[in-house]
């Protein structure tokens, strides 16, 4: 490719079948290339009340405080995290994977004190262990936790450790940036505090948004904070006055106007498919991947209760070279699936069923590839 | 209207002529809606080096640590400013405008001890008073300004700031956020060691990200900080190991992939056009608005020497009611203007002529609307 730095770039076309981003529609895609308008134009406010209300319906929840944080998942991460705690505040983070570990990080550099709890990578957060765990530290604020593990395709029950940290009275934090769209989310009836997603999983949107969403107490002990926010930009009280309800829209940020168009849509096309609808087409799809899979010898790394539809972690059968097969697959037959992760590395594949990649036609040629490349493998 | 929150989002047709988003070219629009490829993808990763070399030469930078914040504006500051600082350093920051006083108020939060250096709202950030400040206080290690005040209308002369701060052996932070694009940034001559810019402004994409850069010295001083970065998502030598270009990327956070695709037709735009040239037309366009408006007996808020051309502040006449004749531009003419913030509110309107913009026909249009509106007003 001789190229200059000011040639125009044509991406090539890919099947998205990793862990994110996953396919947009060409609806999406339009949607963003619509012009751009003002932060404050009162079509646009029409367009953040909508956003809201559909973000509402996503998470299952009256929250007023729901709204989309300027950058992706691992803004909506932060945001989440250092509004809610303060320096020397106990937080108890269930950890299954990268994600988990990340909250830690996350955590910790915001002042708190970490309290981790470590579950074997490729099974759920047990809330029976998560129940002592808060029985034996009752100076836990938080119990934060990932719904849907990226990194092993693990889903963990929300309602479960909702129950359990309501039994404790500590607020709860679930990251749900796998999750949302995909599997049910019921934040107000599980009694979850704090959620952020992101908009590049089973929403099919491109990177770049979080939607999230705090309930009524958890804005009350945000208010009541003895410090600031570390971060100026993250600040929920801040941002709420330029996504609030209350009269007149406060400057806060430049919202990124093009990216919340194809959020609208994206989020339109989800909702008129209707939830459980999606829900059923992603298990669908998971299912017919897993027949298939095993059909060829595979095995899959997570126990069957508490699979992921949208996220697919396969073992990696001996003897096949794991970067050449994943190179091979986007290279010469546009397809693009995940490698493992941390511990997982080289071990498991990691196939995204995500949005609109959740169709059985895309695992048939996914599946059709795997195939061709094996038999060359082997050949 | 009628709308239910599930219908499809059309926004009215703007001529965005306010502090920002500024228009954008329909290559720009389409460019983003190009299909989405995976944030690891080999052509992706070439899209992000030629991004890198794109802003090398906007900033007139060789730094290495060239990127894109995953943000918008608002977010280039926290990450520049909070890579630098640590818990109790000294920082002067001069202040002249809305941006410089969030500036204080972002290093605070880090933690820093910040020390205030104001000047009248409309007039620039004089170098003799911070070389007498910087004189006086030798514990301070660096000094934040705002190239050009998006509040006021303002250009402060990055040159001299730069060798004031060299005098004191003091590191600098400089706002280019509305610079960028339509007037000079010399980073590397001028000794500047930080700066962030927002995508929506002279470079005319939309809102939503903040290209970054980071001398050699900025980042041998963040990789010798003695506290980790308060923000995991914005710890430059983390995102360095995605952007940066020693063999293997490390996946940090998932990329805005669409958003970037257009900021890199947006770049390639300008430097076809030319640095210069597009100064040149920000300047023209300028020129004529001043003297449009100065013909209709209207004043400006700022001494020619300083006046940017990009953002133009003009005193509003006595008796014209501001929200009226804003609310009448934009939805009956469809033409955005600016409010003035803080101590200008109610007492000047802010035009912006930034990127495509910065034309005289958009001048022309706008000031056939203001004669009607006046015209009516007056009847």
């Amino acid at each position: 490719m001789n190229r200059t730095p000011t040639d125009p770039f044509l991406p090539p076309q890919r099947l998205l079948l990793g862990p994110g981003p996953s396919p947009v529609a060409q609806e999406v895609l339009t949607a963003m290339a619509q012009p751009t308008i003002g932060h404050l134009d009162p079509a646009f406010i029409g367009l953040m009340d909508e956003l809201k209300a559909m973000t509402q319906t996503l998470f299952n929840t009256k929250n007023e405080a729901t709204f989309t944080v300027a950058g992706p998942g691992s803004v909506g991460m932060d945001a989440c995290v250092l509004n809610m705690i303060e320096p020397g505040d106990k937080i108890l983070i269930a950890r299954n994977g990268v994600f988990g570990m990340r909250m830690s990080e996350v955590a910790s550099r915001g002042g708190a004190v970490v309290v981790p709890l470590d579950f074997e990578w490729g099974t759920p957060v047990d809330p029976a262990i998560v129940d002592a765990a808060l029985a034996k530290d009752k100076d836990i604020k938080f119990l934060a936790f990932v719904h849907a593990e990226t990194s092993t395709g693990v889903l963990s029950d929300g309602k479960a450790l909702g129950a359990v940290a309501a039994k404790h009275n500590v607020m709860t934090i679930m990251d749900c940036v796998t999750s949302a769209g995909g599997v049910l989310i019921e934040m107000d009836a599980w009694g979850i505090d704090v959620i952020y997603t992101g908009t590049q999983k089973c929403i099919s949107c491109p990177p770049g948004l979080s939607p999230v969403s705090f309930s009524p107490r958890a804005i009350e002990h945000i208010k009541a904070r003895k410090t600031k926010v570390l971060s100026w930009f993250l600040d929920v009280t801040q941002v709420m006055a330029y996504w609030g309800g209350e009269g007149a829209r406060a400057y806060h940020h430049t919202a990124p106007i093009n990216s919340l168009y194809g959020l609208h849509e994206a989020l339109r096309r989800l909702l008129l498919e209707g939830l459980e609808n999606s829900f059923k087409r992603h298990r669908a799809a998971h299912l017919h991947l897993v027949a298939g899979l095993e059909k060829r010898g595979m095995e899959m790394l997570v126990a069957p209760a508490c699979r992921l539809p949208q996220l697919n972690t396969v073992k990696i059968p001996a003897g096949v070279d794991d970067p050449k097969v994943r190179r091979t697959l986007l290279l010469d037959h546009g397809i693009e699936i995940g490698a493992g992760l941390g511990p997982l590395a080289g071990k498991v594949w990691r196939i995204g069923l995500m949005g609109e990649g959740a169709r059985t036609e895309s695992v048939d040629r996914l599946l059709a590839a795997l195939d061709q490349i094996m038999a060359k493998e082997h050949a």
